[in-house]
């Protein structure tokens, strides 16, 4: 039974993991007759979201205590993530993914990653294992992978000129696709950068968690 | 189309909705042709756990705003739920379910319901128009509906008789299988009272939610 590592950014689109990617992403997971393995960042979230008011609070909350909802508590330190234990690699999207795991969302090409992460990430990349990003979560690629890597955020032409700035090559797809980069063994699918349902969401993960696992 | 209203009880199992079935809800009202509408109470939370320890937060958060994630911020207060304007209703679980839509999770069969909730639930009931209650939430039935109203919690003893104390008939089902009260046209299935993975939970509530929509 293969095992997938999935890294969680929190939960909630605005200031976390997007909760139907991840929770779609795990039943795929299952489905395809795997299992799922949550991993998060035990640092404090860049801020928190008033998700009816789309506020920012004053609270602080952290990343990895709040992906443990998504995962009924079954999350354990990114800095713990040894990718020899695992088959492949997915990472969900989410404004989290471009605020926790890299600064993205503020400093756009000039961001950093996350040194956990990138550790993490970079270890899938070297061992040529396959791996998945979701939505934003792409823009981690070209910090991960070799210059050029192919991915795709949907068609959003600014944050698809960042990418491309960070040393990706951006591919325009469609929410119901995906993007494979064979060379490196890496997928990704728009998701919620196009997505305007649950289901449109769904017609881009399920087939790109199916062919992970073929990998 | 039908319009199905789904009310919430915050974001995340031991305090909150599920989110897996809340998510496996939304996703299956879309799939059988509905479009979903979220509602929660705008309430404090009983209380806030940290899901990665399992202890008690000193933090305070709002039902309604921590609903607001799993519905992307489409989420209105349940007071203003008119049932005329829906074709069904459906309560995910959760231990929000039981501490914030009533407070059975701390007096059992001496609870009581809110008040907007039970207006909410029982518009629907009166109506006759059809309903479901998931995992724990069935709780509420026999608060909503008449004496005798069948429902499940899955099989745990004393969650059971607490049902009937209240004065329902509980029945005991598979995590795949649902119950359904003809005479008051609801339906409830176990989902984490019993399922140890997604791809479980979702094996009963899938085709709860497929029945609902065709009463």
């Amino acid at each position: 039974m293969k095992k997938v590592a999935v890294i969680l950014s929190g939960c909630g689109v605005f200031d976390g993991s997007e909760i139907h990617e991840a929770v779609i992403t795990l039943h795929a997971i299952e489905k395809n007759g795997a299992t799922w393995h949550c991993f998060a960042p035990n640092i404090e979230q860049l801020h928190v979201i008033n998700h009816a008011s789309g506020e920012v609070s004053e609270e602080t909350r952290n990343v990895l205590v709040e992906s443990a909802r998504i995962a009924r508590g079954e999350v354990q330190d990114v800095a713990l993530l040894n990718a020899n234990d695992f088959d492949a690699l997915i990472v969900p999207g989410g404004f989290g993914a471009a605020k926790n795991l890299t600064d993205f969302a503020i400093n756009g090409a000039e961001c950093s990653i996350n040194a956990h992460v990138a550790s993490a990430c970079k270890a899938f990349a070297q061992a040529q294992k396959p791996a998945a990003y979701l939505c934003i979560a792409p823009v981690l690629m070209p910090m991960v992978y070799p210059q050029g890597v192919k991915g795709t955020i949907g068609n959003d032409a600014d944050t698809a000129a960042a990418f491309n700035a960070l040393g990706g090559e951006h591919i325009d797809c469609a929410v119901n696709d995906y993007v494979f980069d064979q060379q490196n063994c890496v997928l990704s699918t728009p998701a919620y950068m196009l997505a305007n349902s649950i289901s449109e969401a769904a017609s881009g993960i399920e087939p790109l968690v199916e062919k992970l696992l073929t990998l």
